[in-house]
């Protein structure tokens, strides 16, 4: 097992391959102490098999969730000259200095949380080349933007989430699906931020136009993330896969954010066991999306803004579960009858 | 509008029937801000609406929720003679003293909501009689209870949950629902805290039974309250009536809840205006129950657990939605081009 961040899809698939698995004896352990616990057993539903899956993967049977780090990603798209887009591709950069001041829902959210957050923008002023015409990233660009996200991980924190800003992303994300998964674009593609019917059909044929253009990545998902994903998106995959080796779980937010998860999930079997969904975003394909990687969202609140927003939500469901996992008594101890 | 509490059913209706409205001024501002904040419109989904909803009730466009109240009420039933619990009727007891000390899911989630927390059981050494051979309570014991539930309303509160704990209230829940809306008893009915299918027939015959013991209850649903509820679905319904009377919004938890919670909105249309279901508990009826109060759950996690912890989970999405709403940046402020 590999630390540091690889620099190359090879080195990546190597990370995964070898990343430790969750801690059985945790695991059974939580379990024995979740049947304790009082209430009825299955009485706090899907809370219990999060506890329990976030045990596994601490490694403590009475885990807690003290240190989440929400880690936001800012790319730039070449694909945004085909009118993909409700917004100018200026606001990319304008919204990074809006994290910076604080002023973005995702501030708001993680300090609720109590979550650190980073932001990492990676070069705002050297766009993604149109994928239509071409891979996105030539092995360096890929390379820069997947140590970005690997380095951006707190090996401290014990919870992860990933979150990007990057106009045009959707269209990227969409492309990432349709690769990965064929059917149609239209079958991947949505409103976005908010387009018309010709921004929805400038998608379309864009998405369709991407995968032309890059036949030979498809069938190898990292190759479909560097030809038809953007710097953010890379650095996603990077962020996730370094909390997979350190054994940090992840709440996945979004369509573009499970984009880039499934190419790991894709590259590697098991690579995002350590993951769940936070929420069902309104973006039309996302559904579809989480259940080619197999995850049931935690949420489904019609949110599509992405910065992490959703997942940050979901932040406070994980740590609810954990709150009365770790901190409930047990029949025995609270002199509680049983069933 | 009165703000004591109603010594009678009459004197509760006339509270809902005089409580004041929403702010409208407040609504159209919250409106007006939440389309200038620096997000796609309606990219936070269903938070806008939470946010601009509890704007509203609080007269306040940018309002933040910093004083939440779960109140949770106990009490005990006569119907358990009947064997339609899992538990013994001691749990009630055994489970108020493991609130106090601070050993339930309930405690864990309001510490981490940052929500006072007040425990209130109501004459446990008297259970309600049977329902199945007549009224669960006198008007005297209907108004203690409601006085209970209406006195334990912190007026400071910004948001109120109500929760429960009885040991067989799931059964009174489901008379209640069948008192109000018909059908059969086997409609209404569910697993509670996991009966096993003897004691599932015996929650239809008790339920069957108590609806045609108290005929005469039909039709006035606070009648229907007092001859099929219990002292906390009593409580929780006058807490509920009197945060509507104070403008403080209320988050109601699962299918006894909203059982109680039901009657108050047959008797008075608009009684739970100020009220959102925090989410679709697992309990077999609660999403039909939902349905006929006009209420879309927030979350939908498979809890069952009752003690408000599903309605306390929820507080912190409406936490989140307002610090959203609140906390922002307007586009003008940020310096981002719009769409």
């Amino acid at each position: 097992m590999s630390l540091s961040a690889p620099g190359n899809a090879t080195e990546l698939r190597n990370a995964l391959s070898t990343a430790p698995l969750p801690d059985d004896d945790a695991r059974a352990a939580a379990e024995e102490r979740n049947a304790e616990l009082t209430k009825p057993p299955g009485a706090l539903g899907r809370l219990e098999e999060l506890a329990i899956w976030y045990c596994a993967w601490r490694g403590d049977a009475k885990a807690r969730i003290t240190a989440p780090q929400i880690a936001v990603f800012a790319g730039n798209h070449g694909v945004t000259v085909r009118g993909v887009s409700a917004f100018p591709a200026d606001v990319t950069a304008q919204m990074v200095a809006n994290f910076h001041a604080g002023g973005a829902a995702i501030n708001q959210l993680a300090e609720l949380a109590g979550a650190r957050l980073d932001v990492v923008a990676i070069a705002l002023d050297r766009p993604t080349a149109d994928f239509t015409t071409g891979p996105a990233m030539d092995a360096a660009g890929f390379a820069e933007a997947l140590a970005a996200g690997w380095r951006a991980v707190d090996a401290q924190a014990d919870l992860l989430v990933t979150g990007e800003m990057g106009i045009g992303n959707t269209t990227a994300a969409a492309a990432l699906a349709h690769g990965l998964y064929g059917g149609s674009a239209e079958d991947w593609i949505g409103r976005g931020t908010g387009v018309n019917d010709a921004g929805l059909a400038a998608k379309s044929a864009a998405v369709a136009g991407g995968v032309a253009a890059n036949a030979t990545a498809l069938g190898d998902p990292l190759e479909v993330l560097r030809c038809l994903g953007g710097r953010e998106l890379v650095a996603m995959a990077g962020a996730i896969a370094h909390a997979r080796v350190r054994g940090i779980p992840v709440i996945l937010d979004g369509f573009i954010c499970s984009a880039a998860a499934a190419c790991l999930h894709e590259a590697v079997p098991g690579a995002l066991d350590h993951a769940v969904a936070g929420h069902l975003s309104a973006e039309h394909a996302h559904g579809a999306l989480l259940e080619r990687i197999g995850k049931t969202p935690i949420l489904s609140l019609g949110m599509r803004l992405g910065e992490g927003s959703g997942a940050a939500v979901a932040i406070q469901v994980l740590k609810g579960a954990l709150a009365c996992h770790s901190g409930m008594t047990t029949f025995a101890e609270a002199g509680v009858s049983g069933a």
